[in-house]
């Protein structure tokens, strides 16, 4: 394959997609984890599940980029394509899905609530927290369009 | 064209869609703004703004199906197609957060305020409007995916 598509599976711009995914996904993790209480409102758990699947699924398709880019290019099958692409898709939306959440509800404690909710301190930590999971949707969703763009030409 | 893709711009499943995206919009948007001081919140602001932007969006395009439909078949022109797909990629994913904003609002609300934010008659109707804009999207979703599929097939 010489045409090749940058940012499809298996190139060094998806495996640079792959990393800032993950990169963002962690940090919006521990921006929400670290000594919070997240698990008692539904919309940071949520991010929280939506995050621990997103975290391996990049780390699982970075690993095989690097594969793919230092060590061998193999053969891309339009099946493992086609659930790439799936998997993409369904995670990207549910990690908006998260995102909006997130950003909503800390918007609302912060108007609201005043200091009742979170404290100055706590409320920024959630707002970063939903900062970098859009940071990290943004990527996704580029991975996810330029893998649906690759798929047919497998065809 | 011989070879139809329901769902596509143009045909009867199209114009039901487009329907279908209309109803629930305007449902969505009856039951968040009717008599209710929505705008004192953000999330439910957003989700009043992109229905506003959806709701003529989808009627224009129903307009447009409904000539093709009954009237005459215009040739599809890939500018065109190509503007419809992207309009509607972009509705469908602020749709997608705006219904997400408004349904964790209405949830802590509810979890959290009891009775402070929103009786337990408006706050279920900030619930109903949620869901229909989960609806809403839905279909908004599968106009897009089925537009997108029939882009390869004019170049």
């Amino acid at each position: 394959m010489d045409d090749e598509l940058p940012g499809a599976i298996g190139t060094s711009a998806s495996l640079a997609l792959r990393l800032g995914q993950a990169v963002f996904s962690v940090a919006s993790l521990l921006f929400m984890c670290v000594g919070v209480e997240f698990y008692a409102y539904t919309s940071f758990c949520f991010l929280v599940t939506i995050k621990g699947l997103t975290i391996p699924w990049s780390l699982t398709l970075a690993i095989v980029d690097v594969f793919s880019v230092f060590v061998k290019r193999p053969s891309r099958q339009v099946q493992i394509v086609f659930i790439i692409v799936i998997g993409d898709w369904v995670l990207s939306f549910l990690s908006l899905a998260a995102a909006c959440s997130t950003a909503s509800v800390a918007d609302f404690m912060i108007t609201e609530g005043g200091a009742f909710f979170c404290g100055r301190k706590l409320c920024s930590r959630f707002q970063l927290s939903a900062a970098m999971a859009f940071l990290s949707w943004c990527l996704s969703i580029a991975s996810a369009l330029f893998n649906l763009w690759l798929l047919p030409s497998l065809y």
